[in-house]
Order: C-alpha cells, then structure tokens, then sequence
C-alpha cells in the first residue's frame, strides 16, 4: 500500500487548512543538496522562494542570510530584506516602473539581481540607474527551449545587450536560463535532453560574452527536473529550483519524485454524499486545491488531486474530480460509484496537490508537522 | 469596436493588480435588484458574499446591516458580525467540527443559518444544540439538477430530516437549492429550464413538508444565470447570487451579461515579447488570474481571459493562453504571430477574467475605480 505520512495532529485544526510534513520537506530539501554537491563543488543552489513564500521557511533552504536565493516578486525580495537577507535574484522580466522598488533593495544593502531579455528593458535600466546614480546588477535571460521568454544563446542580441549593460550605468552579471519545457517530460531520455539543453545554452552564452571580452560572472540554470538530473555542470554556478521542496503530482508524473515525497497536502473532511452517483463533498473546494489542473499534461491526469486518509494510506482509484469554491468532489476514477459507507460524514482525508506552487498560493497559513507531531503555523507571504 | 471601460488610473499601482470599475459593479448590482422586483414583491435578494468577499462592498450589496446575505465561509460570517452584519446564511454543508463557531455567531446575536442533507449531520447538529442548551437554524439542501449534493425534492428522506430538526433541539428554517448546472447552459432555453428546475424543486419540498405540518419559512434558491431567467417566483421567499456583482467570462459565455458588464479585471505589463512565435510576456501570471478555465466549458474558450487596452478597447481576436505563476502569454487566437511591434515594453493592458470568484480569490487587496477616476483600496477577507 502507498503511504505517505500520518500526521496525527490533522484532527487539530478547522478544515481545509494546507499541512506540510516538516521531514518530509527537509528530507527533499537534504536531497537536492546532495545531488548537486554530488555532480559539482562549485556549483551553489539558489532556492526558488516562490514555493514555500514563508519566512519561516528560509533557514532551512538557506544555511545563512547572505547565501543566494531566488524569488518571483520583488515583495518576497522586500520581506527578506527587511529581516537580512542579501544576496537574491528577482527572475521575472523587469517592468521599468519596478525599478525604483529594487534601488530601495540596494540602498538597504541587498545584491538584488533582475532580469531581462530586450532592448527596450537595457535602455530603461541604463537610464534609471544614470538618473538615480545605482548600480543594478543584471542578468540576461537565455531561451533554451522556446518554451516562454529569452534571447538564444547563439542570437548576436545577447552580445549587443550585454555590452550596453557593461558599457552603460547598469552592471552586467551574467546569464539566467529555465528548462520550463522540462515539465512537459514524459521520460528519462527527455528529462535529460531538457537538462543538456539548459546547460548547454547557458554555457554557450557565456562562452561567447567571454570571447568577445564581456565578464559573466553568474551562469544560472534550473528548475526542479532538471536540477535532480545528472548532466554535466561544468561551467555552471549555479542551479535554481523551487518545487523539489515540496514536490507534486505533477513532478510525481514527470518522475523525479514519489508519492511519499510530497510534502504538502490539504486536508479536508467529509461534508457530504451524492448516494445516487457514487460521490464523496468535501469542504475543499479550489479556493483550498487551487485550479490547478497540471496533473493532465502527465502520464496519469490525476484530476484535482490524489486523495489519502488521515493516517496517510493512499486510497487507490480515487481523486478529486471536480472542484467548486469550497466544495471537492471525489469519485472513484474508473466512473463507478465509491462505496460511502466507508467515508462516514466527518471523515478528514488528505488531498495531494497537483502542482504545489499553485496549492500553496490558496493559504496565508501553514500548518506544519514533525514526524513527533510537533505543530507549528508558518505564514505566507502575500502579493507583489 | 468593442468596448469596457478605461481606468485612467491604471498606470498608478504597480502591476499586477485586480481593478474594479465601481460603476459598473453598482449598474449590475442595481439590474438584479429590479430583475428581481419586476418578478415579485415578495422575493428578497441575499447576495452571495463569495465573490467579493470585502467589508467595503458589504453597503452596497445590503441597504442596511439586518439584510440578508450568504456566506461561503464562516470567516466570512465572523467578520461580517464583527462589524454589525447580522442575518446570514453559511451555504455550504455543515462539518460538525465548525458548530462552536456557528454558536458564537448566534451568541452575538446573528442569525446564522447553517445548510445540511444527511441524516449523520442532522443528529450532530441536534445533539450539539441539546448539549450547548443554543438553537441554531438550519436549512435542508435540496439537489435541483445532479449537480452536487442536496436531497431530490421528492424524497421521503426531506420529510425524515426536517421533523427531525423540528422535533429535536436545532429549529428547521426551510429549504435551500442551487442550480449549479445552469453554468453548464448553452442556450436561453436550457438556461429557462434550469430555472424553473430550481424554483420547481424548492417549491415541491416546501409544499411536501407544509402538507405535513412541518413550517418552512424560507424557500431558497438561486445561481446568477437563473436569478437572471423570468420564471415565476411564486412560492419562493429569497434568491441567491454572488458573480452576478462582477461578471465574467463564464456568464458571458452562458449569455447573461455583456463584455462591458465585467467589472472586475486584472491589470499588467507587457515585459517581454517572443519575437519568434510572436507572443507577448506580461507579469499577470495564474497568480494574479487564477488558473480558471472556466470558459473552456462555454461556447468559445476564452484561455486565461480576454485582453482589452489600457483606454479600454476589447483586442479582439487576442488571447492569454498560458498562464505560469507569474508570467502570462498573450497570443493571437488564430494561432498566427501577433505584431509585437504594436505592444512595445511597458504596455499596460487589461485581462477579463474567466471566472470573477477565483480571479478576485488571488488579490488580498483591489482597486477600485469609479467614472470619476476616484481610487479606493479594498481588502479581501481572506482563509476560512
């Protein structure tokens, strides 16, 4: 029987409410250190915060504050500074309008880099930082997959960007690519195709700044497949990765997890019985799962979610099929009718996310577990 | 051309935001109001707080504080009595864990119905009246159309359920029906017999239980597509809806509102183009729109939402069909390139969104708009 872990303080809080599996977390955290120290001693993680978005989180990603992180919105960027972080990459493309947020980042004393693949971007950064008499450190965004923004790593572009910023008031960094592609794998032989791409642009791009006499001193590549692969790092500094944290069914379909690896689930009880059909309403409706549906793009759709019971046993041939605001639907995945005898009105059940990032973004609060059921409430970081 | 109305003020907060044009909010607000009036003297509107959920709405969905409305949450109940709000409805099925909070709401005085369908809910909710020496009124859920849960209006079971509440220690308050199937509607005639199925069901167990001698005051039904149909509401004491407010995608789809009536929208920025496959990159990823696809289920599909100027003119013929946390993917829906010459970096633009509830769900705060370009914060009441 799939297990994953009881966590016997469920009965505790009202549901829905989002529950993290501390060891769980710290055991997928432990994990992609040791795989990345395994493939390379120089090469540093620059954790994605976007996952977790807690305070409370970060000592265990980051062994001190001025180790490197990664975040998706400058006010992640701004609430870890605000108690001493220093060393972070804000890995969305910059809208001019935000630069002044991420001048008040480095009047505060943070190594704040942004990111940004276009002209139009090089010259507002240039202006901004002549005007204001700031330095922002940038980095160029490299397309290894077409799989959203970026410039390819052979594009005449990319050296044209780097010097103005060189040249220019900004400071040039280095380069940044994401295998985004990689979470549409559906083997092995792919996942590791994604990976060499990924590495293979961001050194390439490098290589070609350095002949023409341009410093990269940052080549940054990741995402949570790849970064669990095991290509060849050399000329990398760094990897970036988010969801392994936590991991998923989506990360479950790509293969670079277990089940019994996911840290976070939603519990939820029994509301109701749709006898008729065969269906179990529970109060854990999208605003608890999120929308997310990325299950379907896998081997196995597995709708809304996988669903186990309170003491952590997967009940086989089950999901969550439907979602409304605060009401989940769960039905047995072959279409026939489950037996509701076995689910008694109050049952609690455990339900696996999809896509954790999404999950997680539903809840200001965590709750979170030990495996001595030592409880503790963690908070999200909210908005931009 | 089609058009929803321009924000003057949208170059003000940083992008993303959620925006809400207050006059058209009030113009929908004030249709249901004489929709239904036109259709009974009697019929009241209790307004569905899901949507907005924010204290700064609460005035102008109710004339006063004593005026009914429904809560998703009792989150929301609390701070709605906190602040003086004092007749609602929790619609959805009670967990027997979540009745201490039902009694502190009576305790100050609110009149909080409570929903249930089953036979091990109505024993918990007496029991706990008998125990705690509080009467809490519940209404019993009737299933109009197969959508969720709920009791079929013919069923000997409804008689069973309410004599019980009626002979035990709760007091049975009526019945309450949603026709959740109506957002399944594709035509004004499906849409009319969704309708008359809502009001039919609730008035065969309202009749069914008073042909027994059971009272049942309040005869519930509603669901923004048919709170906006013509049936006879005779027989029918209230009706509910929560999107109705906003609008959206999904109603549009279904038929009951124009592009123009969406009052809620989702502002950002164009940061970077895909010159290659001829995409605009913009910073309104699913965090800011939600990861509904609610409009897939309509007759057109509308991706992650509609896309529409800063002046307000509808682009037609565009589209945000990806949607990563925090990265949206504006493209043409003819899937040729746009000409990302006609959006240069730092374009502001706006986002329709599929589904008003789940978008609204991402903001802990919204901007709000007025024709006079007045801005207002709003804050969301957010968790459970």
């Amino acid at each position: 029987m799939t297990k994953i872990s009881s966590l016997a303080l469920v009965e505790k809080p009202d549901t829905p409410f989002l529950a993290i599996d501390k060891n769980v977390m710290l055991r997928n955290i432990e994990r992609m250190r040791k795989h990345i120290g395994s493939r390379s001693d120089s090469v540093t993680i620059r954790p994605h915060f976007k996952t977790l978005r807690t305070l409370d989180a970060a000592p265990y990603l980051l062994s001190d504050q001025s180790q490197p992180i990664t975040v998706s919105t400058l006010k992640e960027a701004e609430v870890l500074a605000a108690v001493g972080y220093s060393n972070m990459t804000y890995a969305v493309g910059i809208a001019a309008h935000k630069l002044p947020r991420v001048q008040a980042l480095l009047a505060q004393g943070v190594d704040c880099r942004i990111i940004l693949d276009n002209q139009a971007q090089v010259t507002a950064v240039n202006d901004f930082c002549q005007q204001t008499q700031c330095t922002i450190a940038v980095m160029i965004e490299l397309d290894c997959d077409g799989h959203r923004g970026g410039i390819r790593a052979d594009d005449a572009e990319l050296i044209t960007l780097a010097r103005q910023l060189q040249d220019g008031a900004a400071e040039f960094r280095g380069v940044l690519t994401h295998a985004g592609e990689s979470y549409h794998c559906h083997d092995a032989q792919q996942l590791r195709q994604a990976a060499q791409a990924e590495v293979d642009a961001a050194r390439l791009a490098s290589q070609r700044l350095r002949d023409q006499g341009i410093a990269c001193a940052e080549v940054s590549v990741g995402s949570t497949p790849t970064a669990l692969s095991d290509v060849d790092l050399r000329g990398i500094s760094e990897v970036r990765a988010g969801v392994y944290t936590l991991f998923d069914l989506v990360m479950y379909g790509i293969g670079v997890c277990q089940l019994a690896d996911i840290a976070a689930r939603v519990v939820t009880t029994v509301i109701g019985h749709n006898a008729e059909r065969g269906w179990l309403l529970t109060d854990a409706g999208w605003m608890a799962l999120s929308s997310d549906r990325g299950s379907a793009a896998t081997w196995q759709d597995h709708g809304y979610g996988l669903v186990a019971d309170s003491a952590g046993n997967l009940l086989q041939g089950l999901q969550v099929s439907q979602a409304n605001q605060e009401h989940g639907v769960i039905t047995r995945t072959d279409g026939k009718p489950l037996n509701i005898e076995d689910f008694a009105i109050g049952t609690r059940l455990q339900i696996l996310p999809n896509h954790a990032c999404a999950t997680m973004a539903m809840h200001d609060h965590y709750q979170v577990f030990d495996d001595q059921n030592r409880h503790q409430i963690w908070s999200r970081i909210r908005g931009w």
